[in-house]
């Protein structure tokens, strides 16, 4: 169990607890309107097995946070799963038992006393993104992070856009190839090819072919052991399997960011996640790809980049998303 | 130069006139706010080949809708191709030549003294449609017209989806295969498979390969004259080509409808156009094959159904603009 404390800014600005709710820590933070963590306090998600621990080490957080007179005007929790907003209910997590069907801001507000609001945790990074980080300024953005899956956000007019039932902007399942890989999602989902094991697994079975390659010597040759880090390192030294590698997620992005953007037609397209932090061996082929797959009129208008907020964007989205419940009522 | 009179309900109602600015014909209607056309002149594209002639034109039918005292309170254009809505303007136009970096709003409102819009013809029909058609009392719909190309429209919360800059909606352009078909517009777009003359092709190439099927009788053995409402007439007498046909559009359509939903997750999409007259033979396997392409959490929750205006969504759409436009200002 780990704890940072931020100096934040001190003026006077109303705060909002941010709960990030991963699958293997929950990271709470004290956010201010100007999207500053002014305290933080973390918790690992196996130690709080049951919806009362989960509650219990919330708890913790919160009155470390109170500690100094602080009041927050409420929390805002982004979980990874379906969710319903209007209702402040969770369907069910991926890889989190024991949170099926639960109403989590009835349970928040009973214990604690404050207004609530819960969302998916990759629409909570959008949200993050676009108020505090590198979607400052668009009105109509697309956030997606690149992981294990592909999650993504949609954001229209400084809002996110939830569609009619509260489970839009899946990015990962956009479908790139009509007989493709079939998933419980449906066939051909753009993450059963760039997520983080499958982009792994696009390498091995080059290496596994014959090929050579700097990623079997970094990795001594246990294959295993490869990960989009280790591709993306021996990218940056140029060699032609890690480029190609790369080239390949770039194209598959291209591919779904371009349905994204004929059907959308954003301002921007902002790219997080561990893979996008490989910068410009992601990020140059990604727009050369998107170019090509766009009529002028689209490719012309659209950009592609680097979100900016990093572990962060759960949770200062999460605030915001609190802040903006306020306002509107 | 045909034009057709409707007798309209006679309650007082606000009139706008709609104009479907088509290839091959203009149609313009006097639409009251209940969707109903009160009066009709339609005019061929060829008899006005010059901005200025098509002004004549458009003027000959407004001074007919004049008659009886009528008087229109704007005038709404849908057109072929890419618009500004904002500053109703067209950039330019397929299939009509001369009208490329067109003011067009501004021209008509010198003409005709009247306020006027300009907006994509298919994301007219799409309003037409959600406002009076098979859309009716849907907050979150999205339209696809099957014909030429595939055309498509986005509506949310009521209101035509534009996006950042005008374009938004071109369902036709979203990737079902991202090695697919090169195209100005991408790579393996949805209607360079399902677009009429494509979905023909598909059957020629069948049929040259020496396959049996009634549609080879159908066109006196002339593949040249297949089309997709032969190869209807074929599936709805069960000849086994004509239905692998269909089969095969209504899961390119599935594809493309299955990255929509996961995307926007409206709660209907309404397909229109000529294809979408086959009924059955289309929707019955686009239902299918959509059903298999979503998780269970999207595919309970959205439904697929026939367009219902016909070739009067277009002119109902634009007068709905006008009356929304002159609603918010």
């Amino acid at each position: 169990m780990c704890s940072v404390g931020n100096i934040g800014k001190s003026y006077h600005q109303r705060l909002a607890v941010g709960i990030d709710f991963g699958g293997t820590s929950v990271k709470m933070g004290l956010v201010d309107e100007s999207g500053a963590i002014r305290d933080r306090f973390d918790f690992p998600t196996a130690a709080a097995g049951t919806q009362l621990a989960w509650l219990d080490q919330v708890e913790v957080g919160l009155n470390r946070f109170r500690r100094r007179g602080r009041r927050p005007v409420g929390i805002g929790v982004g979980v990874p799963g379906f969710t319903d907003f209007k209702r402040g209910f969770i369907y069910n997590l991926t890889n989190v038992p024991g949170w099926t069907s639960v109403h989590l801001v009835r349970l928040l507000r009973r214990r604690f006393g404050l207004p609530a609001v819960v969302e998916n945790d990759v629409n909570a990074m959008a949200i993050g993104e676009c108020a505090h980080g590198a979607g400052r300024g668009y009105r109509f953005a697309v956030f997606a992070t690149l992981g294990t899956g592909v999650g993504g956000g949609v954001v229209i007019d400084g809002k996110l856009y939830r569609g009619a039932y509260s489970m839009a902007g899946e990015i990962g399942h956009v479908c790139i190839r009509m007989n493709g890989r079939k998933t419980p999602e449906g066939r051909g989902g753009l993450e059963t090819y760039v997520g983080n094991r499958r982009l792994a697994g696009y390498a091995v079975r080059a290496l596994k072919a014959g090929r050579r390659s700097l990623i079997r010597t970094m990795v001594n040759h246990k294959l295993d052991a490869i990960t989009p880090k280790i591709i993306a390192r021996a990218a940056n030294r140029n060699d032609p399997l890690a480029l190609e590698t790369f080239d390949f997620a770039a194209d598959c992005l291209a591919a779904a960011f371009a349905s994204i953007t004929y059907l959308l037609q954003p301002e921007v397209i902002i790219v997080g996640g561990g893979v996008a932090q490989s910068g410009r061996i992601l990020f140059d082929p990604l727009r050369r790809h998107l170019r090509e797959r766009l009529h002028p009129y689209f490719a012309e208008r659209i950009k592609i980049i680097p979100a900016r907020l990093g572990e962060q964007a759960g949770m200062i989205g999460c605030a915001a998303l609190v802040f903006q419940a306020r306002r509107s009522g």
